[in-house]
Formats: C-alpha cells, structure tokens, sequence
C-alpha cells in the first residue's frame, strides 16, 4: 500500500489547515486505497482568528496541536518526518499554509518557507516522489522551485506570485489538476475557487488519483 | 432542494464536533442533492482539551465560534432556527454532544440537554421532520424520547443509558442506520466503532439518504 505524508498547518480556513480540504484529502487517500500520517510543526500559529467575525483574538495556539484536531490525535511533529518511509507528500490548503508553513500572506514576495516544510519537500523531490498541493498551499511550491507549473484556480494575487518566483501559472477549474511531471508536482484549486463541498471532494480525489499513478 | 440544518457542538473530537464527521455528513447532503445550514450554541465549551495528549488546557474557547472553523464561517447561532425553514435536522458526533449540547460526560444518568438543542429537536419531532444522530450524539435523542431505539455501534456505557432511559438500543456495524419509524429518529454509529474514514463517509451517506426519504 502507498503510503502518503499529510502535512496540516492548523485548523481552521482563515489561520491554519482548511479543515474540509484535509479531511477530503485523508478520505480521497483511504477510499483509493493507500494510507496516510498526518504531520505538522510544532510551533506557535501565527496568529488566531475568530471564524466567525474574521477578528483577531488575542490567544496563542500551537499548530501542531490545533491539526491533532483535524487528525483525530493521529499526528507526528514534522520535523520526526523522513522521506524514506512515504511514497507521496501533500499540503491540504487553508491560510495557514501561507501564514505559518510560510510567511506569503504577510511577506509576498519575501516570504520565507518553513525550514521543516522545506527539507520535507526536498527531500521527496530528490527521491522523485510525487508532491501534492491545494488551494493556496502551491506558493510553498512556487517558492521553492522554478520553471515549474502551478495552479491557484483563478487568483491573480497568488498567481502573479508564482510567475514572480520564475514559474508558469495555469489557470483551473473545479477538479482539474495542474501537473508538472518533470518535477511530479500537482496542484489543484479546491476552495480559490467559490467551490461546492462536493466539488472539493472532486479535487482532492482527482489530486490524490494523479499522485498515485507515479508514486 | 430538500435544507438540512447541521448541529455543531464545537472543533474537535474530544472536546467539540468530531470533525471527519462534521465534514462527512456535510459532503453527503450535498453529494445527495440537499442543502445544509450548520448551527452551534453561542456558549462557552465545558473544557478545552489538548488533541495530542488528552490533556485539559487551561482556556475558554466559545462553541458557536470553534464550530465556525468547520463551517467556514456559515454559521449561526443556534437561538436563530426556526424548524420552519428546514426539511431535516442532523447532529454528527463527537463528546461536544455529551459535554456542549447536554452533560451526558460528566453527569450520566442525571444528564440534561441544553434547552435551545431540546427546543430544536422537539420542533422538528412535532413537525414530523426526521432527525439523525451519529456516534454519540444519540444519548441526546435517547434523554429526550422514550419507547425509541438507537444505537451508538457496540458501546456498553451509551447503550446502557439508553435503555435506562427507556429507550432499546441496537447494536451497530459500520455503515448500518438504525431507524425508529413512528418518530423518525435516525442513528449510525460512526467513530463509536474503531473505523477507517471511508466507514465513516459510508455511515453519513447512508443516514442521510435514509433521512431524505422522509424529509
């Protein structure tokens, strides 16, 4: 059975893992048949939104600890992760992914990748494993190689980034799937786009059906 | 379109709504062609615990506000539902049901439910509507009605307060609904059971399917 690594970044839209994009990436991962470890660092989120009002509260919580919710309790700290012992990687969206796994949502261009975060994807990417990204979580990607070929649905503001970092961006629809197969890089839009559940439940399946004919 | 309204109880399994399950059943009303409003109480959580090691936390953290997390922000509050406007009322599970929504946890036997959930489910009962509970969110339904029959899987502790509270209980498999046709009264035992998240979104699917026949 493959095996996927999953790595979360909180939980909830707005500061951490988009919870419905995870959960349908561990369902479209267990219903084609391969296993999945979830995975996140352990640090403080950048900050904490209200989900409600949008505001910030003023509270501190933990990444890792705040994904073993979405996980179920099920999850290791990012930097126990080794690339040995999976056969693909994939980043679930949410802001998180551009404010804690990395700094793009408040250093655009000069953002920086989470050193963790970095070596994990390297390392798949040197052992020519499949690496999987949604939603917003392709500017991690986009910041680490280049002359590749990303998606973030129709977003200007993400996708004027990726071109910035020397790499194409392609516009998708609902589902589709943007891959670099150079690289094994996938990417796909899920909630960039104003989405159905169902319709992020095709993306996440179609993301994982792709990574797994190389993986 | 036949409009579900989904009862949250918090973020999180050991605290709040059991989030595979949240977003399962989510997934399922819209895959079968419904629509869903989630609700939550507007109320502070009984605790907050930590979901890496099951230890309490020293925080507050507001129901309606962490239920937002999964809704992504559609959300209201749950003194806003007017059984009027809804088809189906679903509550997933998670110990938010048995420590938010009543106190089942910690007072057993001697449990309440708290008034603006009682005041749903009563509404939607008299209206002949069906409701479904999954995992343990049953012990509410079983403290609200008696002469009915539920399951939570193979659970001793649940199943024996269900039927002290005068109700049969029906030991479950993965998937399987148990339904009381005389009050319309819909369960599955989800995460009761030791399951894989395919189980789970077989066990949503097929409540909610059950439930739209008589929505």
């Amino acid at each position: 059975m493959k095996k996927f690594a999953v790595i979360l970044s909180g939980c909830g839209v707005f500061d951490g893992a988009e919870i419905q994009e995870a959960v349908l990436t561990l369902l479209a991962i267990d219903k084609l048949g391969a296993t999945y470890q979830c995975f996140a660092p352990d640090m403080l989120q950048y900050h904490v939104l209200d989900h409600l009002t949008g505001k910030e509260m003023p509270e501190k919580r933990n990444v890792l600890i705040e994904s073993a919710r979405i996980a179920r309790g099920k999850i290791e700290p990012l930097d126990r992760f080794k690339a040995g012992e999976f056969d693909a990687l994939v980043f679930p969206g949410g802001f998180g992914c551009a404010k804690n796994l990395s700094t793009w949502a408040y250093e655009g261009d000069r953002c920086t990748v989470l050193p963790s975060v970095e070596k994990a994807v390297m390392a798949m990417f040197e052992a020519k494993k499949p690496i999987g990204a949604m939603c917003i979580a392709p500017v991690i990607l986009a910041k680490l190689f280049k002359g590749s070929n990303f998606t973030t649905g129709d977003d200007t503001s993400s996708g004027s980034f990726i071109r910035k970092m020397g790499n194409k961006f392609t516009p998708a629809d609902h589902g589709e799937v943007v891959i670099d197969r150079v690289r094994n890089l996938f990417t796909t839009p899920c909630y960039m786009l104003d989405a159905t559940i169902s319709q992020i439940a095709e993306g996440t399946e179609n993301l994982v059906r792709e990574m797994l004919k190389t993986a």
